[in-house]
């Protein structure tokens, strides 16, 4: 294990955040909040803290997976622990643990709240948390591989990148890794300043579609107001449904049309089934809205849209609380918690894409019992998905699981009733925000312990992180040297 | 597809059917119920409509996995659609629908019930659905394997009881196939006949004392009064926690006792995860009562121990209603109700041997992120467990969890609350029988529209089946010549 390099990154890391916010500190001059001095202590300390590494590059750049899939563990527990100490020490969310909550949850784009009183905030904190989205939905250590003259002999930006990067596979849009990176960051500004734009023109203030804009880009789902969407203009609620939409799709899809490869865009398995599961989704709940009567009258057409591209994007508004429509509607959407957004998206879930592999392993398993002379390859495509990614796939599915239930069990100690307990850590998990029960739209996160509160933001931090990075990180025998 | 061969085995099935009927036509005469006569005309009609085809063996006994699998799953649904009969022509359930629900119910071991009014019923037709239950337990083709000299080449019977019982691979405990059916069935006779003179000496009637060891060794759970075994003397409910919990253990643990390798069976690594388990749901339940005041209350420990033993070996008897208890003990029971008991036994859920399957896959994925460059195996009691039984136990952890989540949504159009709508398929594919909420123990099925109904019984009979038969007798490229 590389240590050195570890916390050389690590320390870049630091350097990233403490420059970030001085957005906020920006935003607190700018409406006179005295808070945002908060933001400059911390941010200097922080670079102070980063500088004493940052200085001395470690000579040993051996960097492995299990190097990366630390060092990216560290980075995001770091940046999330030192991102929260401005909310604690204004006052602002008074107790550390819920600071951190917080903080987690915008980092991972979760979007779950403890806030009672949200227009009770300043806006610098309201903007650093939004803030915090952006950052999180394409990954810090994307961005530090885009900007950041790191390289050097290009182990390191790689295995970074894998372990933090959602989906089964990573496809590297250029045979560079840091222009890879640099593509993504640049396809993510270009929708996030036309979403702003339109925003914008749908009436929001600029602060307003600043933040929105944060969180629909990065499929987070931290609002301004305690209503979220509902009283926003119908053309914001579209943009932001057809945006939602767009940021959920893997960034392959936009880079081939770029370069003008429009066959093998619309050709890609991952965005056509994507989009069938949301026709499928949106489609039904509009008929059980229809057929229970509610249709035109408590919920509109575009609000089964805008929920439905909420919740399987794993963003998290809502137009309406969606809690008070019939058990089908509200489990086709616990349903599409799990399914996700696109692998290379900013989305979390499980993700459509390993759903594929999951039904391509099945159908090629059933085929193999019924006629057990035949050998046949996982293909998507067109390529041959190696039996260790299967194999991977399959054993990520099982830690998920296991994750999940040992969650729930630590939740159920607090005695909320079952469906609760059940979607709050669904919707904590994929990255989601609002669940059912109490923590449904119109709800929050306030009421649990705060044991329930710090496994949660574990959940957040391994759904966002798609889990391997912190087994990773905690697992002993890591530690260890090898046998 | 040899389908001369599969009817044949179907033919056989029915042959087995109408001679066990004769059983519940004789309690009939017993009580004096005309009702039995129902019993004795299906036994007929099924006797000579199987015996056109059992006079001629075919002569072509090619079989493989495929035809076992097939032949399986036809067998259990011919064998529920004519045990459903009687309890339709007598009018004893109205609906044929109902009638195959509670019959489905009772051959697949579950015991979720559609009857509103149990002591209403005949006395035959509460012993026939129990008989059931010990008929399913078991297997009606393993009893076949048993005591027909089907035999021949011997490839039929290996097939059939690789694909009638549990867990993801299957000891033979003796070299041919059809000794060790009767073994197995030795086992079951002997455990059965202990269970039921201990109940007799614990106060029951003969007739509650074989119903209820019925259910007990198939782990089925139908009884013959509405309060489940609240009623019963203490001796009663302890004889019945310690039975299902034996009747919930793998089968090759008592043949290993029998033939003195005393060591070899204290060995098994799935009894010592089975019984780790289940000191870990009573130990935690007994704790959250306690802690909740209700102990020594509400509920007395023998309760906490025989709801566990109850729902971990997917029996389903109940002594009180634990939907009443915390949310913790709740969850920790739907937890229990997937784990499910033993491979090897008449127990349902996923098993004990898969879970140790997933786990050791688990760890066996995370050392290989973290120390690349070594190779290992997956070893269980010594045995490596090759690829192919790691790569089936996982495709059939997706198949699982897809079948689980269409049915949910499917019964979710009745429109119950989301607990009772999650625990009703929870409790019906795992074979359990009550869940949570409307199904809870005080509850019943009859609330449900007929299209739920029957995709609780597909569940049921996948759960029984663990998937496999009946995927494979619906899949079109089984019935396809081979490419």
């Amino acid at each position: 294990m590389n240590l050195a390099m570890i916390i050389y990154i690590v320390a870049c890391v630091l350097e990233i955040e403490a420059a970030l916010m001085l957005l906020p500190a920006g935003i607190a001059l700018i409406y006179g909040e005295k808070t945002g001095l908060a933001f400059l202590a911390v941010a200097l300390c922080a670079a102070l803290l980063g500088l004493v590494v940052v200085l001395r590059k470690p000579k040993n750049n051996t960097f492995f997976a299990r190097e990366g899939l630390v060092a990216t563990a560290l980075s995001w527990l770091i940046m999330s622990a030192v991102g929260a100490v401005p909310f604690r020490i204004t006052g602002q969310i008074p107790h550390y643990v819920d600071a951190l909550f917080e903080m987690v949850s915008g980092f991972t784009t979760t979007g779950a709240s403890i806030l009672l009183d949200i227009e009770g905030m300043d806006r610098c904190m309201l903007f650093w948390r939004s803030f915090s989205h952006w950052i999180g939905g394409m990954g810090v250590l994307m961005f530090m591989l885009a900007v950041l003259p790191l390289a050097g002999s290009g182990g390191h930006n790689l295995y970074l990148m894998r372990a933090e990067s959602p989906g089964p596979t990573v496809d590297k849009l250029s045979p560079k890794t840091r222009s890879s990176a640099a593509w993504l960051y640049g396809i993510y500004l270009g929708l996030s300043v036309m979403d702003f734009t339109l925003l914008k023109l749908g009436g929001m203030s600029a602060f307003d579609a600043a933040c929105l804009t944060f969180g629909t880009a990065g499929t987070g789902g931290f609002g301004t107001l305690s209503t979220s969407f509902a009283g926003y203009s119908m053309m914001c609620k579209v943009v932001t449904t057809v945006f939602m939409l767009l940021f959920g799709m893997n960034f392959n899809f936009y880079f081939l049309l770029i370069i003008r490869r429009f066959r093998d865009a619309l050709r890609m398995t991952e965005i056509r089934w994507y989009l069938v599961v949301y026709g499928f989704a949106a489609g039904t709940i509009l008929l059980n809205l229809y057929s229970a009567g509610l249709l035109f009258r408590d919920a509109q057409p575009i609000d089964a849209f805008f929920s439905v591209s909420s919740i399987m994007t794993t963003t998290g508004y809502a137009t309406v609380d969606f809690d008070q429509w019939p058990t089908y509607s509200r489990l086709i959407l616990v349903g599409i918690m799990f399914t996700g957004a696109c692998a290379g998206s900013t989305g979390g879930g499980i993700k459509i894409s390993r759903f594929i592999i999951y039904f391509k392993a099945v159908s090629k398993e059933l085929r193999r019992m019924a006629h057990p002379r035949t050998v046949r390859h996982l293909r998507v495509d067109g390529k041959t998905v190696a039996d260790g990614t299967t194999q991977n796939t399959f054993v990520y599915l099982v830690v998920f699981v296991i994750i999940y239930v040992a969650s729930v069990l630590i939740l159920a100690l607090d005695d909320f009733d079952p469906t609760t307990t059940f979607t709050a850590v669904a919707a904590t998990i994929n990255n989601i925000g609002p669940g059912l029960g109490m923590v449904g739209p119109a709800g929050n996160y306030a009421g649990f312990s705060y044991l329930s509160k710090m496994v949660l933001a574990f959940d957040m931090l391994a759904g966002r992180l798609e889990i391997y990075p912190l087994l990773i990180f905690f697992l002993p025998s890591t530690w260890r040297k090898q046998a």
